[in-house]
């Protein structure tokens, strides 16, 4: 078994060493219990040294080879995995999650950086495209000009609640960063600090045996946002990765704008993922779309940003049957915690909001719970009232939903009009519905990032084909991915090089192609 | 000839209406004189109209067939062209160009608006990318997930002064934007609206022709700044392209910031673009450096914004024969006039500076003029100056430069190190150089987005390989380029079809690729 302990302490520049600015600690959310392990707060001084040790390593981080570097994420894969129940046992204490899905976020993570190691390998984010001189055009010969991409530069990453493993310390954001070439500085979650310090001395010590500069990776705790803001500010950052509240993106999104040099920031924030059941769907099949509505709901305590947050129907018959099935479902759903107790009172609040609101009406309840055990609910309005409510279309984090009733199809179409940018839409159809679905889908390709037919959008599929994204607000720029390895791209800027000697060409632009590099000559791909 | 006449009038819709609030009124810089031509500002209701059409026509352009979109950009090409001396006649007049100038300018903006269809037609910027289901995988089956690239949504255009053609109306942001398959609203640059209206009705004639929603395309003319700001601000506007100076584009990602959902901004800003010249460079070949590099910092009365702005060499015989070289073709440079009278009173402010500053003296400078006409000069500053005075490195727009002499090389490479984000930088080595230079290409290209060996930044050759960007303030994010085929991919973004029917895939992630596109299969190039 790893010999990596929780210690409590920040890590930076290889080193480990107790922060002396507050402590984090936390509460096992199923028991209510105070977890062992007390997390010291980075200082101001702190972060200056993480990231000045960042932007130093950084020079030679990103250029290390293909190879070096993959092999890199695959030790930080293989350390953790070697984590093995030290990790599953302090997560699950620390999230209250269960077994099974802790264990299988952490073979998604482990997952995740091994597809990162073989994009790395491929090499074809390097975006080598060739414009051969052509010395004798007229009236002007064209000069030799050769592009790569480089790395953007030092990444601060700020991971989730809600994957404790695969969106946070090692997740996706610092594993396209690094794959990418950026040395991370991780502000830890206060909801998970011991799963976090973990990983990161999993990734520290990757750092250490693959004998990368050291200033490749630091975790800092920080018990309140001071140490995250700076974190942002700081001079030497070069880009963001953020999953979180809307409230918690903007704030950086705002920090990073108002710097001498602004920098991007890729915030995945808040969406209510409408799914949509069209009217054939509706009326054949009511019930068990309501069942299996309902168990997408009830996953994970409802605590995916994927979590399906609204349903768009007609009035009628169908949808009375897809609210009994659902109802059935949700009432036999046991109560279960969610991740913290300001997570839990959060959720409380507007599940309270939704009951109280004199357009809308409960529909279904799951069982009640103590503590910060979340009780699944079901409400419904009309189309009516939630186009002239706006706030009805506020994300309430957990096993909540709105199903959203229209007097016919056109008021179907007007809801989703309404609609803000989403992570993701489900629809589902049958193949008599599909004249309605195509007219829709235009609409629906500019709301949402992800479009999913007979199914719901909890269950990312970590790949070379997601779009874990969308428009504002569900990310904070809806042309990019944070999930799958097309969010390598994310931390990734061209450089051209005009009329270099191969002397001075990196490998990946020179002729005789040393890295065995797809590229695109004259703008065609070779 | 072509039947397209300057009239004053705002193109909205298909339609071309006089704008009654204010007017644009233009000067011929060479002489002085005013033009004909009233052309009547956009109000905001004319706005709000232009804005709400593009969003109107985005439904129907952004899914316009490959072939069709690629007709529609090379007849607006075609249309440019057969404009022919009426427009290059106008240009000449608005912007005080040299007849070759303007005419290989033209050309430019004919061949990118064709590289651009020739794109669209390759059809790879749509990102393919197919995950096949895996119906038997363990634990759970694997959904099947398509991947393409959709247009964001309208697109603003904010042209330049110094490119009244091959950077405005029809120039690059307007060329890629319609090439992703946005529909763009031009905000006129005030300095040239004869020119924009025709190349802006050139637009709209294609438009019409190809029969494609009239909201694709639209011009406005603005006397101030406040319709500009307006469309930045309006909903329908999802992204913005601007290039012109660092105020104008700070001024623009401020408003797209604070809007309720925020938009990228791409905006090309500022640069000195940093001349290096090498140890054994300047001693073998000074004088012809300078001569060369005075030719490039003159050509265009200075007006690139990949000029020659900066110089830095270390003190001695080599710098002293370069000085001498410069010199001596700058004396012979006759004076030229500038764009405009306020870019003109700009410079003559900027020189002043320079002119009056303490530890800076005048070098060389070329025969005075009069009215608009910019006298070239060149002045000379210690490198520890410099590093004390960063308002040394601010650039000033016009055909002057600072040469930064260094005590050592050593002194160079911190003089490189103190300076913000540039467009380009050039580097004169001999192979005797090579190891220097070897070490600073680490820095130099997290400094700059080209990067050019004997050679200088002016001249932007338009194809598949350049980038025209950089760090910031060269750009306002330097992960793309506005120039070249790579430009496309400001204004696109990722939209995921999962366990779509193929009755309701588009074509483009179709199996059987009625397309003919190369997609990614599991990450792998087809």
């Amino acid at each position: 078994m790893s010999s990596i302990e929780v210690k409590g302490e920040n890590l930076i520049g290889g080193f480990s060493r107790r922060g002396l600015n507050g402590v984090v600690r936390v509460n096992n959310p199923s028991s209510g219990e105070l977890l062992p392990g007390e997390f010291g707060g980075a200082s101001e001084q702190d972060l200056e040294e993480a990231a000045n040790l960042a932007a130093e390593a950084f020079t030679t981080y990103r250029e290390t080879s293909l190879e070096r570097r993959a092999k890199f994420l695959k030790l930080i894969a293989q350390n953790i995995a070697e984590l093995d129940d030290k990790l599953i046992e302090r997560c699950i204490a620390e999230s209250g999650l269960p077994r099974a899905r802790v264990e299988g976020e952490c073979a998604r993570t482990v997952y995740q950086l091994q597809l990162f190691a073989d994009v790395v390998s491929e090499g074809s984010f390097l975006g080598v495209r060739i414009d051969p001189s052509m010395p004798d055009r007229k009236p002007l010969p064209r000069p030799d000009i050769r592009t790569r991409n480089i790395a953007l530069g030092p990444v601060a990453v700020f991971g989730a609640s809600n994957f404790p493993l695969a969106v946070s310390v090692a997740g996706n954001d610092t594993a396209s960063a690094l794959a990418a070439g950026c040395p991370v500085v991780v502000k830890a979650h206060s909801a998970h600090p011991g799963t976090s310090e973990l990983v990161g001395r999993a990734i520290q010590k990757a750092v250490e045996v693959c004998d990368l500069p050291p200033g490749v990776f630091a975790l800092l705790f920080d018990p309140g946002y001071a140490i995250g803001q700076s974190l942002v500010a700081h001079e030497a950052i070069a880009a963001v990765g953020f999953t979180g509240s809307r409230a918690g993106g903007e704030a950086l999104m705002k920090i990073a704008a108002a710097r001498k040099r602004p920098i991007p920031v890729f915030a995945e924030m808040s969406a209510v993922n409408p799914v949509i059941i069209f009217p054939n769907a509706l009326a054949t099949r009511g019930a068990t779309i309501g069942r299996a509505f309902a168990s997408a709901l009830t996953l994970g305590v409802g605590q995916f940003c994927t979590n399906p947050g609204l349903v768009v129907a007609v009035e009628g018959k169908g949808l009375s049957e897809f609210l009994s099935g659902a109802s059935e479902t949700l009432s036999t759903t046991s109560p279960a915690p969610m991740l913290t107790s300001g997570i839990h009172s959060a959720y409380c609040k507007g599940v309270d909001r939704l009951r109280s609101h004199q357009a809308v009406r409960l529909v279904a309840e799951g069982a009640a719970g103590n503590g910060a055990f979340a009780r699944a609910a079901l409400f419904k309005t009309t189309a009516e009232a939630f186009l002239f409510d706006r706030g009805l279309q506020d994300e309430i984090f957990g096993p909540v939903s709105l199903v959203v009733a229209a007097k016919d199809w056109a008021e179907v179409k007007r809801v989703l009009q309404s609609l803000e940018g989403q992570l993701t839409t489900a629809l589902h159809v049958d193949p008599v519905d599909y004249d309605r679905a195509r007219d829709l889908l235009s609409h629906l390709e500019t709301l949402a990032g992800r479009l999913i037919i007979n199914g719901f959008g909890t269950g990312v599929e970590v790949g070379h084909a997601i779009v874990h994204g969308g428009p504002y607000p569900a990310t904070s720029d809806g042309r990019t991915s944070s999930i799958g390895s097309l969010a390598i791209e994310r931390f990734l800027r061209p450089v051209a090089y005009q009329d270099f000697p191969v002397e001075l060409q990196p490998q990946a632009i020179q002729n005789d192609n040393p890295l065995k590099l797809k590229s695109r000559q004259n703008g065609f791909l070779s």
